[in-house]
This record gives structure tokens, C-alpha cells and sequence, in this order.
């Protein structure tokens, strides 16, 4: 069992925008930092269930695949699952449809309690008011022996990393700059010291970097 | 012609360190910041003097040894040539002894008068007052149809880029996070939009962008 993260940044270590409408919850940065993943074969198949066998195959691909294999539950934050876009909407159930591409328990930490959510496809949405250790004994029960994923976004990251609770992060960085949002790295110094880490560059001009204990 | 940046940074894009004291005016993160450079063989030769052909010769060489080729004259700030660390000593000459590995006119931006020095093996140091783009028609006009490089530290090297004057940025980043120094990133927003980005990684870890007009 192990605790992982995946997440995307800009070279200026942002892993959230901050361009966001209410016409685009995402803003339009968001597509340019996913942009290389959200390109691959195996997001295209299991996030927008699109059979087609299109998509990208090479090191992104490499990746996006590894992203699902092996894991058993997610923690996320509150901004991740949307309460912050739809605080007063009793009935949003996240941005992922019926059928989520998680497929496992997730656990959302936020501090107003919602009524858990029993989706298609193996995937849950149980809300919890906890520390992250706390929450992670919960994923980690649930999880049945798989890994644990610490889905983001980087807030809730950065609490991991701080508190010694991650074995596995993988940061996949686009070469862009945006210079505003949250950023990953603050108050981490030093982090390196408990990994290996390796990096590689994708076909995309991403770079890879993976920290493993 | 063109102007070229060569810097290193580290993961969380900070270019130089704050742990400095008296007895060491670089401080300790500086050898983590430019470990793998100072590994080279090409640095060894031409800033050590070192001419036993050690140092390291695989992809952060090529970089190194690309950092002299064709340059015809540099600018840099005060305190990369060491006026902030030695402001009150009229003797100071810069770090790099008598015979700094240069090689060719030097401009130092700095608002306090000093003489210029002449030093061996064909490096000037000519200190100015000036905007960002005097300082580099002054320096076009010694490198006799060179390139010119903004040697650094960061905020002059933010300063050309902000100013649109770079036409070839290399990047070398350390997979280490310093959490503290002055940004290389900040206020760039969109940068790579001028540019073609080029990534790769050396056998040291190190991540190498480059910047192309």
C-alpha cells in the first residue's frame, strides 16, 4: 500500500488557475496545463470513455495509464469535487457525470457535511470533516490494500507532503508559464531529501519529474 | 547576433540562494544550485583551469561548453560581480581572480561610479549606469557581431525578458527545492509564447530548457 500523488503544474509551479468564468469553471489555462493528458489513449478511454483507440501513446500515455492502475481509494479536497464552484447546490454530484472514472471510495475533505454518494461504476463520494491522517486511515481501510491516492488539488497535496504521508508523487510539469494561482511547491524545501527522484521528457515537451521513497 | 541567457534554478524556480554568510558569501545551496555545471568537464577547463580533462562529458557538458561558445561581450548585475557582498572595497575585482573566465568585454550595471578594469586573458569590466537597452547597444557594439549574454543574477536576466530582448534562453533546473531567493519565473506570464521550447534531461537529473525565437 502505498500513498501517491499525480498532479499537473506549469514550469512556474502552479496547479491550479485562476482564470476560471462561470461560463468555464476550469478556465482556459486549465486545458493548456492538462492539455498533454487529457491527449493520451488512456485518458481518452477512461475518462471520456471514448473506445475509439484514439489519443496519444507514447511516455504521456505511459503515464496516464500507471495514473489509474492499482488504486484502491482517493482523497480529495472540497475545490477538486466542486463545492467551491457550487457551495449551495445540494445536489451536485461532481464534474464526472454518472459514471466518475475513479472507481474506487473517494473521501472529500470539507467541512460541511454532505450525505455520501453512491455512483455508477464502483465509485462513491463519502464527505468528511478530518485531519489528513485521519483521512487517510479512512482511504486506506477502504482501499483494501491498494494504494491510496491523494487526488488534489494542491492545498491538500502540499498538507501531504508536508505531514511525511506521500511515498509516490509524480509531477508532470508543462513548459508554461502562468505566473498566478496555487502554488505546489511553497514551504517544501528540501523535500527532495526523502525521495529518488527521476525525471524524463515526454514527446509533448512535458516533464516528468517522480519522487519514490 | 543574438542575446542569450544561460541560468540555473532550482525546481521551485529560485536562482540564487539567501543562506550566504561571511565566510561563505555563495552560501551552501549554491553548490547544490550548480552542482551538476561545476561537475563538467568544460567548466573545469575553462573557469577552474583545470586541464586534466576531468569533469563529466555527457549532455550538461554540452551544455557548459555552448555557454562560451561565440560570446562577444556580457552584462550583469551588481551582484553577481560582487558589489552587494563587498559595496564600501575599492579594490574588489570580482570573484573570478585575475584571469576570469570571460575572455571578453564585461558591463557591469551598477548605480555607483567605478573605474573600468582590465584584466587578463581578454575580460574588461566597464560599470554602468544605464536602462536595460542601453546596456546592451553598448555591449552589441563590443561583441563585434557575437552574441552578447545577460550573465545574470535573476532580476537583470527578468528584466530582458520582460523587456522582449532575449533571443535565446537556456534554463538549467536543479530537481531541488529551495523555498526561499529571488524568482527567475515572476511576472513572466506567457513567456513560451515567443519562443520554441526545447526540453531534455541530463544524466545528473538536471532538467534543460531552452528558449528559441
Amino acid at each position: 500500500m502505498r500513498v501517491r500523488v499525480d498532479l499537473m503544474i506549469s514550469l512556474d509551479g502552479f496547479a491550479t488557475t485562476t482564470d476560471q468564468t462561470p461560463d468555464n469553471p476550469f478556465g482556459q489555462d486549465w486545458s493548456r496545463l492538462v492539455g498533454a493528458y487529457a491527449a493520451t489513449r488512456s485518458f481518452r478511454e477512461r475518462v471520456l470513455g471514448d473506445a475509439n483507440g484514439e489519443g496519444t501513446t507514447g511516455i504521456d500515455d505511459r503515464y496516464a495509464r500507471d495514473y489509474f492502475d492499482n488504486i484502491g481509494a482517493e482523497i480529495m479536497g472540497a475545490g477538486k469535487f466542486g463545492l467551491h464552484a457550487f457551495p449551495d447546490d445540494p445536489d451536485w454530484r461532481g464534474w464526472w457525470g454518472d459514471e466518475p472514472p475513479f472507481r474506487c471510495p473517494v473521501f472529500v475533505l470539507t467541512y460541511r457535511p454532505r450525505p455520501p454518494l453512491s455512483m455508477a461504476g464502483g465509485t462513491s463520494f463519502t464527505f468528511l470533516s478530518a485531519t489528513p491522517a485521519e483521512a487517510l486511515d479512512r482511504a486506506r481501510q477502504a482501499a483494501n490494500g491498494k494504494d491510496v491516492r491523494i487526488g488534489g488539488g494542491p492545498t491538500i497535496v502540499r498538507d501531504y507532503l508536508k505531514a511525511g504521508l506521500v511515498d509516490h508523487l509524480h509531477v508532470a510539469i508543462a513548459p508554461i508559464l502562468l505566473d498566478r494561482g496555487v502554488r505546489l511547491w511553497d514551504d517544501l524545501r528540501g523535500l527532495e531529501a526523502g525521495y529518488t527522484v527521476m525525471s524524463e521528457v515526454a514527446e509533448s515537451g512535458t516533464l516528468h519529474l517522480t519522487y519514490r521513497r
